[in-house]
């Protein structure tokens, strides 16, 4: 699909429309690294430092480290800050992009054990853009309507229209994760679901979505805290399901899961980054970098009038 | 429906989940005017000073005006900050309810002309709450699809699940709106509509929404301003489209369609509140306020645990 001329990075952006970049605008701004925005630590872009590396050990992953940041909280929560008007205003773009025609989109996919913080970054990260350009969505056990469909056929209908940033909170991934380690499935068709989520990907990336996938990986540890907070607290009850034991004594096989689908989904137009998850400011921080850097991908610049623009200035001001 | 006791209201009442206030607690707690909050300067309450009530002639309607309102624009928008988090924290509570079983839902609709900023307020009363918790619908010219059913076929589609704030950019409504004023249905077809909306809308109260329908009202001077700064700002051309000039020239007949619609539509299941809509900042305040009332109403507590919370909390400390 082509691409608009005209973008430009940075908290600025807003009102510099004017300049054309030129077809790689955002690959060069990327490479050439843009000014940096006060609290901007990262030693090493978020992109390239959490993006799985087929084979990498995931036991290893230290839950609680902040991998690219040279920072601390403080410095983090002033670049969330800054990084939200430029995410905002990225976004604001690709709605404007899919108003006039376009056909490009972005699609978030968080996965995560219980209590991993994919709500959290829900509410913080994809909640410093308008909900008006949002598609979420949360998978949980298929509807009965659900089960009598083909497993992605609930996915397809939830997919982000052109223009709008589609959020799944949990997704088709969910298919080599619960069904495997609860042997919802027979291991013959379950290890079939990899080439089929792949070919998915694909065909979806194919159609105009840029892909950011997420895993949100947090310690055993941290993961009692959270849970016990839930029982603490009876505004968290709704929160905790008696099954959230169940599964987080099956941790090991879940992350033997994990690690297969990292390693056989994650793929050039689908990428997956794991993202340690004790310290919910770095997932955030993290994630809005993720996000941010997939909506600068798309290289949009505001569209063009398709009207006389000095016709309609003089027929407003006739009325 | 069943309601919840243990609801409290006030930006303390996330941890206050203990007590019950019976019955009807939402509406003793409006009655005698919860402690305020700083910057509230409401005289009178916005559902009340707002609520249409028919016979009312729309065209004097003060467009500019703050009713209600005895601050000024700091006051509103320090006020706008703490209901911003007490609307949050209804709104979890009512995501919560839906996660649980409950029925209760919320639904914003909001109308208004071109530049009335229906958009404006998504983006800045809706944008206060969870993304999670929103289902947002902008309802354009019928798609083909669309045109194959009923007009209420695809408002029916996009009603909120329980749960869930919906948020209508439009809505029904329309179909005695544009569709009266461009004569897309002959006058006895759409003079039918009234009935049919009321009907639909009694039902949708009764599945256990609650209904707050918005209409914005900008002058024709403010709105003059606002489609010159879409001509003269790239970055806001695709906002602009040429017939926003022929509607604008079509206002008498639209304010005569809003009268009626006004006069006709304005149920106890489905108040229509009329916004004056030139100071941005006193609209948005005034729909943060109706947006809340509608929350609080609900009158929803967190919900209790439907498990042995020490049984969980042992269970959990052995992991």
């Amino acid at each position: 699909m082509a691409k608009k001329p005209g973008r430009s990075t940075g908290k600025h952006a807003t009102k510099s429309t004017g300049e054309t970049a030129g077809k790689n605008a955002g690959k060069a701004a990327k490479k050439s690294a843009p000014p940096r925005e006060p609290g901007d630590r990262w030693e090493t872009p978020a992109a390239d430092v959490l993006r799985w590396v087929r084979g990498t050990d995931l036991s290893t992953l230290d839950q609680a480290g902040t991998p690219g940041w040279a920072g601390d909280r403080a410095d983090g929560e002033k670049l969330m800050a800054t990084r939200g008007e430029e995410l905002a205003d990225l976004q604001e773009r690709l709605f404007a992009h899919g108003r006039t025609g376009g056909d490009r989109s972005v699609l978030l996919v968080l996965q995560g054990l219980d209590t991993s913080g994919k709500g959290g970054i829900v509410r913080h990260v994809v909640g410093m853009v308008d909900p008006q350009g949002v598609m979420h969505r949360g998978f949980g056990v298929p509807t009965p309507e659900e089960q009598q469909h083909d497993y992605l056929w609930r996915i397809r209908n939830a997919l982000p229209r052109p223009g709008y940033l589609g959020v799944f909170d949990r997704s088709h991934h969910e298919q080599v994760l619960v069904v495997r380690v609860d042997r919802l499935e027979p291991v013959r068709v379950w290890r079939k679901h990899f080439a089929e989520l792949n070919a998915f990907e694909t065909e979806v990336a194919a159609a105009g979505s840029a892909i950011v996938k997420v895993t949100l990986v947090v310690s055993p540890d941290e993961q009692k805290t959270r849970l016990a907070k839930r029982l603490d607290r009876p505004d968290k009850h709704w929160k905790y399901n008696p099954s959230d034991i169940d599964v987080r004594l099956k941790r090991p096989e879940y992350l033997a899961a994990y690690q297969e689908m990292l390693d056989r989904t994650s793929t050039k137009d689908a990428p997956w980054y794991v993202v340690p998850a004790d310290r919910k400011w770095y997932a955030r921080l993290a994630v809005t970098e993720l996000l941010t850097d997939a909506l600068r991908s798309l290289d949009l610049g505001w569209p063009p009038a398709d009207f006389d623009v000095a016709a309609e200035k003089a027929r407003l001001a006739e009325t």
